[in-house]
């Protein structure tokens, strides 16, 4: 992995991306980072669709497979959440390679079960952040921008600001870490400051995820709690009553987990970058 | 507890009901059980209401241990699902007590967050099956008299037509097991023949869901598991392409569960009584 010319390989493990945000990703690139000191490769998978899916599931594996096993490959970026990336894991997990284990990680959403599956088996450079299909939002060159500044530079400036030498961290959407809890695939994140956020889930479901993930003896262990945002909460019927910040209040107080606030992660554009694990000297 | 005249308390650890499904309720118990040969008393706390739920969780608690707890009634019957018993587990489970143990328990959906969390403590009367808020649907005097039939008369007519004496079996909503997962409240369902069923729920959802059950260690010891009916599955955008018992059987294999077929239980008036264990000689 040559540091003059930095390889990225995109994959698309849950739902398709279309061409043009693969277009967009890569001229936002080129402006960037000119002089050919940056390779984007969308791996054609990521544009099929199979029902749901971006490909079927063995498409999908072997796509994962093929960048990150690639020794040419400095980075694996997640195009798009969606749904589908849980499909994958049994066979993926075993299947990765040595190789896979040297290069860095970087999605969010669905990409978590994924993320959540590799922090278990070890793997050191993963990173909760945004994807290529971010390009769609309102101002989404902020976070195409802010995620090459990541996986290119390490830029601070892309990191939340809990994110420290010192303390453990760790990010995911509120629905995926729940339908992780319990399974062969869920790390531990004992003394992480761990922090959730959701999209387009009632506050009952919220309220309901915060009780599951809460209650699991492991997640009682970590250091502490911070609420993402929670975007585009559909109206509740009856009103629900309570905000998703008293709601993670709430469950934080039941299950003996400290309430850190708020952290600057999300379905948007805003949505900063979070390492698993506590950031290295490089 | 007296065989001659059986008292039934009834209360709503989630969402309210309206006071007339009571009344539809007594009434039709009125007529099958003449001679004043049944009681059924709604606790008040069914019909209160506070943000999604019947009262706040401290109501509704109190509510259901005046029930549980008080030797003159022989069976306690949730009222309705909705959303809230998960939030009255760690509280609940403390405070019941050894007469609470002695009475039968009936009620699905939500309501099996506590029944989950009771059979783990060795409760011993629990079932899944219909509940009062079921007169609400079209011809749903049919699953009153149903589980009334099962109250009552430990009618076998009512029962799932897989309940045995010789084999353990165990009903669950998919959303409601799946968020027990991995939590205190989970209990052990080794050996169990699994019924799951499922409402209003995108297919993708319902994907997600049996990857998470079928991924837990102990459900994996299960002696099979039988699909219920999914109902109201909204539109998936893009069609998912799959059915719900493709998708189960799918996860089944992927698990080393043995798939059984259909379950006769689901959000309908068809829905059947599945007593939590093994049926045992009166």
């Amino acid at each position: 992995m040559s540091k003059d010319r930095l390889k990225i390989g995109v994959v698309a493990p849950g739902s398709p991306i279309e061409p043009r945000v693969a277009d967009q990703v890569k001229e936002i690139a080129a402006k960037l980072y000119p002089d050919n000191g940056l390779d984007i490769h969308f791996h054609p998978q990521c544009f099929l669709s199979s029902g749901h899916f971006a490909g079927d599931d063995e498409i999908r594996i072997q796509a994962f497979l093929e960048i990150a096993n690639d020794e040419r490959f400095d980075a694996l970026w997640f195009a798009r959440g969606g749904y589908g990336s849980c499909r994958l894991l049994d066979t993926l997990l075993r299947e990765l390679s040595d190789i896979a284990r040297q290069k860095a990680y970087l999605g969010y959403s669905d990409a978590g079960s994924i993320l959540a599956g590799m922090y278990k088996q070890g793997f050191t450079r993963l990173a909760h952040g945004p994807m290529p299909v971010d390009i769609n939002r309102n101002g989404g060159a902020a976070a195409i921008k802010r995620a090459l500044a990541y996986l290119v530079e390490g830029a601070n400036e892309s990191l939340e600001s809990s994110v420290s030498f010192t303390t453990k961290t760790a990010a995911f959407n509120i629905s995926i870490l729940s339908q992780l809890i319990g399974t062969p695939f869920q790390p531990s994140l004992s003394d992480h400051i761990l922090m959730l956020e959701e999209t387009s889930e009632y506050m009952y479901r919220i309220d309901r995820s915060l009780f599951h993930i809460t209650s699991n003896p492991d997640i009682r262990g970590v250091a502490g709690i911070m609420l993402g945002r929670c975007g585009d909460i559909p109206p509740n019927d009856p009103e629900f009553g309570q905000t998703e910040e008293q709601v993670a209040q709430h469950w934080c107080h039941v299950a003996g987990i400290q309430y850190l606030g708020r952290a600057d992660i999300g379905h948007d554009t805003e949505n900063k970058v979070v390492p698993f694990g506590s950031l290295t000297v490089k």
